[in-house]
């Protein structure tokens, strides 16, 4: 299907990734937006270096430089760039549906590059590419998803896709930043990071505790967040021999997993990133490859 | 003139932006830089898209990136960029007169993206452009310029231009956001949006209610200003049959014109954006496109 | 040796620059991040500007968009701009030491852009491209290095190098911005400019006095120290007949030379910039132009 296509087209563009010479002529010619409402300079730079390779121009919108400044609603910016014949807008915003709003204001393809708490399918995208690598498919694969899964837009737009692929789900929290429903996207739960749950898992998933979203939440101190959810040495060595540990980046060293963790061999992280550029030239390339004029590949 | 072999080069950049490869190699090896030095995410980006759809190589200075941070003056800002070889710098500044003081400094090319109250040429090219594509010509053609006339770097370009071309422009603004000598700009005034007025123009342009210039002047509450001089349903009916309504953007929906007529046929808004990238093209090329080494096309 | 190879690197791509169509496709499907955690729009722009002329697919990391906004170090940035094949980091950093962090944690070639009062190399490679075109070589040359010696980065790579050519380097500054030690870095000192002094330097460099770095600093005012440390109309006329002046720009003018000294035939400071470029450009160059697959010139 659909993620079958792009993630096939990504192993062929993170091949090109890895020469000296990065670079195809496909969407010369083309315009690619990266409007960043929310300050996400790894997102950004993967979107941007994506179009560049594919030799489109790319061109930066930031939130302060926006003519947000000016009071203009998204509506009328997605109207603008359509009219100066964008061929897409990547889109990252705080608010939870702001790329739907966009696109249906744009003749321009759009793509999410996250949106509040809601969705991230870029991420996910890359996320479904590492495992897919590794383990060759996802069926069966019991995948463990651990830490701020309320607060998370990664864990949002992965664990339903992980499900549909036939793969199993867990979320591993405390109370106050687990999903009221984790059943909704197709997760099981559990509260605590067991040495036998932990050791049941395929991919050990580590989620960003992202500090400057919670401000006050009922968080336990880091130093008790990373002893009973952290990967250090000795959960480490409790995995199943041929577990992988992902996180999107970046990690705060010392809370979800220990420097020695992040920059051991179970750590696919770079990896991931590495992945992420592939898999938006993988979607650039699958909205805009077929429909030019034969100039491209 | 210079301006209509302008405008007959935008429409053929016209056609070119609206195909799916929209590239031209004409100014290759050429250095454009964007240096706003306030902020204006739409111009900016009509620039640098015009830019890069003709193959230079485009780089962004904006204000609070700049090195005014050190307290470089604008003369040695000019002289920097002379001396690193760019071959066109599009100068966006509060205060009028600064791309005079550049070009007097600079060996490259100036353009003047906007510069405080007094001038704002792409953008009355961009007019000029889409008022011809519609009627053909300007002469006897009658404009009605509404709104804050005073604070406003368009009307200063555009009232002047479209006189010289054989249009008749009016100003209609409350006495507050008039200036003082309407008649040194070419142009009538009127102080009521009369229904009788409105219906015998052919062109009923709205400027901006620029809400952040404004800081305590004696404006009528938006409300009282959108009933005296912004367009809704009812003044949109009287319009003559061919009348088309422009505006600078971006809209303050709900104050200058309803969102009926902001998004309804009569609105070029759109149309302007568009022509914007091309008239800007147009410009680079007539600056640039001459005097290359016979590579250019 | 290696910095001659640059220079003569640099001499080839200043003709190139010099040429209306400044492009060459060396560094084509290369990508070149220019990461300025400290704001310097004057040095990124002549990195960017190099980058693009080459070829190469740049973009830019800046502090206040970064994600170090997410607390992400400095070791994790390198692995992750590693992790998306960047061949080429160009590095801006207050802390000294910062570049060479970053190179332990990456595969791709680091360029330090300037990194606190230590080292700003590609500088001093301009400077040393500039005195070399002038004088044909170094030996014997009596350099005269001025000013706020003690926070300048310029100072520190400049004078070692110098001396190691074969020239000879006196500081020239108030006691309270003379280093401890101005032997380490291979210089002789004094605290007053006399004429006498002045009158044998083939080169005069007059450091930038940094304001936004003294903050309360025991400098005499600015209006004493242009007397004491300034070039004037008086102090010009004092000059060997072939002697230079230079500066890294942006100049205080009134303060460290006066503007007809500025603007006058003996100050290089615009030809420092011009070679800015080529020489920034031979840099990248030597570290990717050789291990490409071929393509490359």
């Amino acid at each position: 299907e659909d993620i079958a296509m792009i993630l096939d087209l990504a192993r062929s563009f993170k091949d090109i990734n890895d020469r000296p010479i990065k670079k195809l002529p496909t969407l010369r010619g083309r315009t690619v937006v990266n409007l960043f409402l929310e300050p996400s300079t790894r997102t950004r730079t993967s979107f941007e270096i994506a179009a560049k390779r594919l030799s489109a121009d790319a061109v930066n919108m930031s939130g302060s430089a926006s003519s947000t400044v000016k009071g203009e609603s998204l509506v009328d910016t997605a109207q603008t760039l359509s009219a100066m014949n964008c061929d897409i807008v990547v889109i990252r915003h705080k608010l939870a549906g702001a790329p739907y709003v966009l696109a249906q204001n744009m003749t321009a393809h759009i793509i999410n590059g996250g949106d509040g708490k809601h969705q991230h399918p870029t991420q996910t995208l890359l996320d479904l590419f590492t495992i897919r690598e590794h383990f060759g498919g996802f069926s069966g694969l019991k995948v463990g998803i651990i830490g701020d899964i309320s607060h998370s837009r990664v864990a949002g737009s992965l664990a339903p896709a992980l499900t549909s692929l036939g793969a199993e789900v867990t979320f591993v929290a405390p109370a106050t930043l687990m999903p009221a429903r984790p059943d909704v996207l197709g997760a099981q739960k559990s509260y605590v990071l067991t040495d036998d749950l932990l050791a049941s898992f395929d991919v050990v998933y580590m989620l960003r505790i992202q500090l400057e979203r919670i401000e006050g939440a009922p968080l336990p101190s880091l130093r008790e967040y990373a002893m009973l959810y952290g990967i250090d040495a000795r959960r480490l060595a409790l995995l199943k021999k041929d577990a992988i540990i992902m996180h999107p980046g970046p990690v705060n060293r010392g809370v979800e997993m220990t420097s020695e963790v992040v920059d051991g061999s179970r750590a696919l992280i770079l990896y991931q990133v590495n992945a992420g550029v592939a898999v938006r030239m993988a979607l650039m390339y699958a909205l805009l490859g077929g429909d030019s004029d034969g100039t491209a590949a």
